[in-house]
Parts: structure tokens; C-alpha cells; sequence
């Protein structure tokens, strides 16, 4: 098989398709978008049917059972599909907002229009329900998706793809705007990341490996998230109650996540009344825990951490403490161990918690609040294609807007150049 | 000698000076503009010197004399390159900005605060202003700066960039925010631009040639400006006389730039009033015309335009005409060989005026204007770091917005995720 030849018709395809949608207005795409939902959910036993394929090969092949499970379409996960669908269908459009206009001297008007960015193109692993969200927010602003799934899910992508593609095009969208690299074949990833000029983004979705081979190999700009080594620096004018909360909660209440803290740094001052509480705390949730060498001397039975533990993303219950000397030496460590993801401080000093939101350089800097609550969702963002580790274009969690771009839009009355 | 060590070195030094420059304030940096000016002038004499060696060495290789040209440093040429620095120190900051902020429902009030965005290399030919020019934008937004100039500059840029380093550092700026990759050697780009996590952004400023050598090898992203293939379209509801003066500015004026005109596409019922007054005009100028059948019937001596023209950006005065039946066709036509630089419709019809500027997918898009006036001084934006022709992160001139990122603020009250 050609994979170089029919990954370039698909993704011509996309394009052709992204410049008809420039003239398809918002009450069509929610009307597709609601169609398409409720193909989805009227279409649930052949989805069933399909996705019963993958789940039997990634049985026969052995495959985890936690891969397994993430690869299950249960009657519950196809009705959040919709679900979703119906939620992006009423989230506001972000194409066609101008976001500044002014005038100039010759009296030439001059605006930035939000506008589609073209073809993007999505690669991710095995959660079918990812073709579904990623297809609506790529359409709800205006963008044509080049899909690219897992090989484990073909089945249940191709049969999500067919339905809502059909449901999209019965209301007037271009079928290219919805399109499958139906490859299970890796080489269809390396060609489609090469295609400069006809697929303007690439946002993968998946593990640590898969990021960095397409951002190794791409020539068409790459928005991804790397790893979350997020932490909390407890200051030593903390509400240490507060502290407590908020500690406990970024590192227990979902540790396999990118925004659970990995290290909590505390502030001399208030290490001895701080850490024996807190520590008992973690100790009896069950978080294995490694300290620094004063930490050790104030709690029992905490292993000595190592330089590289702090590098870690362990996403488990598992905490690097270390007592700092004070703020200026727990910004430092941010910014050496760190992975810029999110970052809080915990104080009630109002010109130290000015100066962390200032010169902490990651993608969300909070002052009392829970490193957990980095999420579109909790930041009222609507929907999220995923976070952003990078600082070009977008930076955390990336809603619809994140999908646009901007243009100038000029209204002249016959202006020349000098 | 260790090319790869002296790069990573380098751009760890920057990378170190970014974090510094957090802290700095808008007033610290605005003072180190305004001292870097004053040494530049009052160290003319030295930059001559410097300068006379590249010349020289330039004329001994025998290059040709616009590049001879570029490469001089006047004292006219001098004292603008000090004009350019104080000009930046009194454009407004954009770090700290906070451009939108929210409270959500659990009381934790969420906003977007505009940030450097770290460390930015610049990667440039011949001309050796471009060294203060970038280095002044780059500081003014909270960046470090990472030069690597042509290496014909080279004694040139070497001089620069220790005037600035000197002026800035007195003025409490790390030493770090402006580093000069002092190689000649092309490796070096090489090097720099694969420096993930260090470096966070490339800007090259050149030939194409240099624009996809970076575009291929990098692993950091790239804003990157190719051709500019613009056009103008006279619909059947222009003003004939305003019509003619915009396609004659927008060819004319300069056309050696990317935002002339190389292709002007005119409405069938118009052509035969419009055309052949608008093609004595050019004629007359020193154009060479280039047209489809239609202008051929209508204007004697027109060459016969080749399909290949279309995609041509000649810099120089030639121009492609070509009749088409509707603005639809002329969509088509834009779409098909334009480069989304800048397109113009010069009309009176306020229903095709909305489209065209809704439709057409431009880095600017005009109606009733010069297409010669797409640019950063322009349309106010200050000072100008070169046009984007990317659609991922900034798409047009890039001021000093264009030379930050966001971040996500959060402050709280003790908020926890549920």
C-alpha cells in the first residue's frame, strides 16, 4: 500500500473541506453538532458491535486490562459521547469575533478577526471517545480534523468516523471536514506530521514516547503536553489549616493525574509545626513519602530523597517533601525541577503571593488553591482538547479558542502606502 | 572547536538570564533602551571600524554591492539603529498585562496574564541593525535573545552586541538577555535550533533557503515568514478610479516587498472599461504584463501567462492579470495559488465586501486598500519583529504581543477540587 500517497489525498481532502467551512455559519455546525449526537446514540449497537472486535484482539493480544477497560464502549460512555457533542453544540463559536478594530491616522480601520486555523490534525491512543470530542471542538471552530487513532480502536473509530461524518454532511458540512487515516500502519503518523502547508497543527493525545517521536519528526507545528511536576510551597505566613486542605487534596484526590503535586516545599519557619501533622496525614492515605534531610529529622520513617526524585512525574501516591529556606529558594527549585505545568503557593502574605504569581514561569500560578483545579473544565474554558505545556500559541488548558487564529481585517476607503 | 557545547552553553546562559528577567521591571528595562542608545552613538566610531572590516572582507569575496549595501553601517544608519532602541522604550510593556479575569462559581477568581516567553533565537543574514532592532524587542517583552547574525556581520555584529551587553548590564539587566552565538560556522544554527527546553522560539529573518533549512531540522517551533503572492480584485461594483490607483500602489510603490501585489484579478463585466486604461498605466510604468486570453483581446502586447506564474512572487515589475467570471472564482483563484499573505477587494457592494473579508483566509484581508499597507507600522502595532505567514501563534506583523505568551493566575481562598 501507498501509506505516503493516501495520507496526502486524505489530508488534501481536509483541506479542501477546511475552505469550504469559512463559509459555514454557527447555526449549522450546532446543527450538525446535535445530529451528529444523535446519530450516535441512535447507531449505539453497531458502535457495540465494532468496538466488540478491538476489545476481543486486544484480549487475544494480551493487552492490560487497564487498556482493555480504556478501549470499552459501555452503553454509559456512548451516551457521554453524545453528551459531549450536545455540550460543544452550545458552547458560544469563536469564528468571527473581532477581538480589537481601531482606527489609524488615514482613516483606515484596522480588526483582528478570530478565525479557523485550517486542518488539524489529532493523534492519540486507544480512547475511541476521543474521535467524537476531538471532531466536535475541531468543527464547533471552523477546522477540518484529520483523525488518527490508536490501531488497537480501528474498528470503533472507523464505525464513530462513518456516523458522524454521514450526520455532519446531512446538514451541510463537507465530508473532508471529518476524515480517518484508516492505517493502522505507524509510517501514516510519520507522513501525516511532514505535510507543511497542508495540515496546519498537529495536537497529540497520548503517552511521553509518542509526543516526543512526532515532535522529533514534525515539520508542521506540534501543540502537546509533556509531563506535570506540579508543586505546592507552603509559606510561612500560611493559614496552615488551609495548607493542610490543600496539600492533601493536590497530592490524594486523583494522584494519575498531570496536576497532582509531585513535591511539597515548606518554609522553614513553619516546617516543625507543619510537617508532623501533614505527614501523618499522607502516611495514613497510604502516600509513600520522601523527604529532605530536616524533614527526616522531623517525622519518622520518611526515605531520603534523591536528586532526580524531583524530576519525577510519579503520578501515584508518592511525595518529595523538602523544607526550603525560604520563598526565594523554593521558586529557584520550581524553576530547576519543575516542568512549568502549575505551580501554587500557599500564604497569606499579600506581597509574596504577588511576586510568586509574577515570577513563577509555568502555565498556571495559583495563590491558595488546590493544583488540581488546573483544568478547562474548573477554569470555566467549556470543553478541552488537552493542556499545553508549550508557550507558543497556547499554554494550559485549551478550549475552543486555542483552536482559532486571528487575521487582520482592514475597511478602507481607498488608502494608499506613501 | 565544540560547536555543540559552545551553543548549549550559550543558550543556557540565556536561559538562566530569562528567569532573571522576571523580576525586572518595566522601568528598569526601558532605562537599559535608552543607555543602550546612547552608547551605540557614542560608540560610532568602534562600529564603523568593526563594520569596515566586514566591508572590506565582503568586497575582497567579491559580493555583490546591494549585499555590500546592506551590510554598511553609516552614522545615518547608526543613529537610526539608536532611534529604533528609543522608540522600543516608549512602546507600552505587554508583560503583566492581564488580559481577562473571571470569578467562577466556587469563588476562585481565574485569569490570563500575558508573560515572556523566555528565551527567543534569532537567526538573521546580512544586515547588521537587525542585532539592536531584535534585541531592543526582545528585551522590551521579557525575553532573552539568542542572536545569530549572517556571518559577513560578523565583526560587525560581534561589536553591537558587546555595546548592548555593556549598556544593558549597568543598567541591572543580566549579562545573559542578549547572547551572540560568535560562530560562523552553519552548524551552529543547526544546534540552536534543536535546543528543546532551552530554547523556546525561533524567528529566522532571510532567504527562503534559510527559512526551510530551519523550518526542517527544528524541534523548536518556528514563526517564520514565506512569500507574500498577494492580489487585488476589482469586482464589477468598484470604483474604477479608485481601483486603478490601489493596483497601482499596491504593484508600484515598492515591488520589491512581500505585500505587493503579483496578481491582479479583475471582474468580467468590468475588464473591458477597466483594463485597458489600468494597463496603459502600467505599461507606461515599466511593468511587464503578463495576462489570460480575455486581457490579451483587450490589450495588445500582453505576454501569454503560464500557469506556473500564478504561484510566482517576482519582487520586481511584473504583474499576472487575469479576468474572472465572479468574485467566487476570484476566492477560488486566491486560494488555490495565493501564499494567505494579503488580499484585497476594492468594491462598492457591502454584501461581497463581508464575504471576501469572511471568506478569504489571509493573513490580512482588505477591502478598498493598498495591499502595500499590511504591516506593523502601518496598523500601529509599534515596532515590527517580521510578518508570520504561520497561523500558529501569530499570523501577520508581529509587534511585542506577538513576543509574549499567557499564563493562567488563579487566586484563591483555600479551594479544593471536588
Amino acid at each position: 500500500m501507498d501509506i505516503r500517497g493516501f495520507v496526502l489525498e486524505k489530508a488534501t481532502e481536509a483541506k479542501e473541506a477546511a475552505r469550504r467551512l469559512l463559509a459555514v455559519n454557527t447555526e449549522q455546525k450546532n446543527r450538525a453538532l446535535v445530529r451528529m449526537a444523535e446519530e450516535i446514540v441512535a447507531n449505539a449497537a453497531v458502535l457495540k458491535e465494532e468496538n466488540q472486535k478491538d476489545v476481543e484482539y486486544a484480549k487475544a493480544k494480551g493487552l492490560s486490562s487497564a487498556l482493555v477497560d480504556r478501549l470499552t464502549l459501555t452503553d454509559k460512555r456512548i451516551h457521554e459521547m453524545a453528551e459531549g457533542l450536545r455540550e460543544v453544540a452550545q458552547l458560544p463559536d469563536p469564528v468571527g469575533e473581532i477581538t480589537k478594530m481601531w482606527q489609524r491616522p488615514n482613516g483606515m480601520v484596522v480588526g483582528r478577526m478570530r478565525v479557523p486555523i485550517g486542518v488539524i490534525g489529532i493523534i492519540y491512543e486507544s480512547r475511541p471517545n476521543v474521535t467524537a470530542d476531538a471532531t466536535s471542538l475541531c468543527l464547533k471552530a471552523g477546522n477540518a480534523v484529520l483523525l488518527r487513532g490508536g490501531s488497537e480502536a480501528i474498528n470503533s473509530n472507523r464505525a464513530i468516523v462513518s456516523i458522524l461524518r454521514k450526520a455532519a454532511s446531512e446538514e451541510g458540512i463537507p465530508e473532508g471536514a471529518i476524515t480517518f487515516i484508516d492505517v493502522p500502519d505507524r509510517a501514516a503518523i510519520m507522513e501525516m506530521i511532514k505535510l507543511e502547508g497542508i495540515v496546519d497543527l498537529i495536537i497529540p493525545r497520548g503517552g511521553e514516547g509518542l509526543i516526543r517521536t512526532v515532535t522529533e519528526n514534525a515539520r508542521v507545528p506540534v501543540l502537546k503536553h509533556y509531563k506535570g511536576v506540579c508543586h505546592v510551597f507552603v509559606d510561612r505566613d500560611a493559614d496552615l489549616k488551609m495548607a493542610e486542605e490543600i496539600c492533601f487534596n493536590a497530592k490524594v484526590q486523583r494522584p494519575g493525574t498531570c496536576n497532582a503535586m509531585e513535591t511539597m516545599l515548606v518554609d522553614e519557619p513553619v516546617a516543625d509545626r507543619f510537617l508532623p501533622v501533614m505527614l501523618r496525614r499522607f502516611r495514613e492515605a497510604g502516600v509513600r513519602l520522601k523527604g529532605c534531610e530536616k524533614t527526616r529529622t522531623l517525622f519518622a520513617e520518611v526515605e531520603e530523597v534523591k536528586e532526580d526524585d524531583f524530576y519525577e512525574e510519579y503520578l501515584d501516591l508518592v511525595l518529595n517533601v523538602k523544607v526550603v529556606k525560604d520563598m526565594d529558594e523554593a521558586m529557584e527549585h520550581i524553576a530547576r525541577y519543575g516542568s512549568s505545568h502549575t505551580e501554587t503557593i500557599v500564604t497569606d502574605n499579600y506581597e509574596r503571593a504577588m511576586r510568586f504569581l509574577r515570577e513563577v514561569d509555568s502555565s498556571a500560578v495559583m495563590v491558595n488553591a488546590s493544583t488540581r483545579l488546573n483544568d478547562g473544565g474548573q477554569f470555566g474554558l467549556g470543553a478541552e482538547i488537552g493542556i499545553s505545556t508549550d508557550k507558543i500559541h497556547a499554554r494550559g488548558p485549551m478550549g475552543l479558542e486555542e483552536l482559532t487564529c486571528t487575521k487582520f481585517i482592514v475597511l478602507g476607503s481607498g488608502q494608499l502606502r506613501e
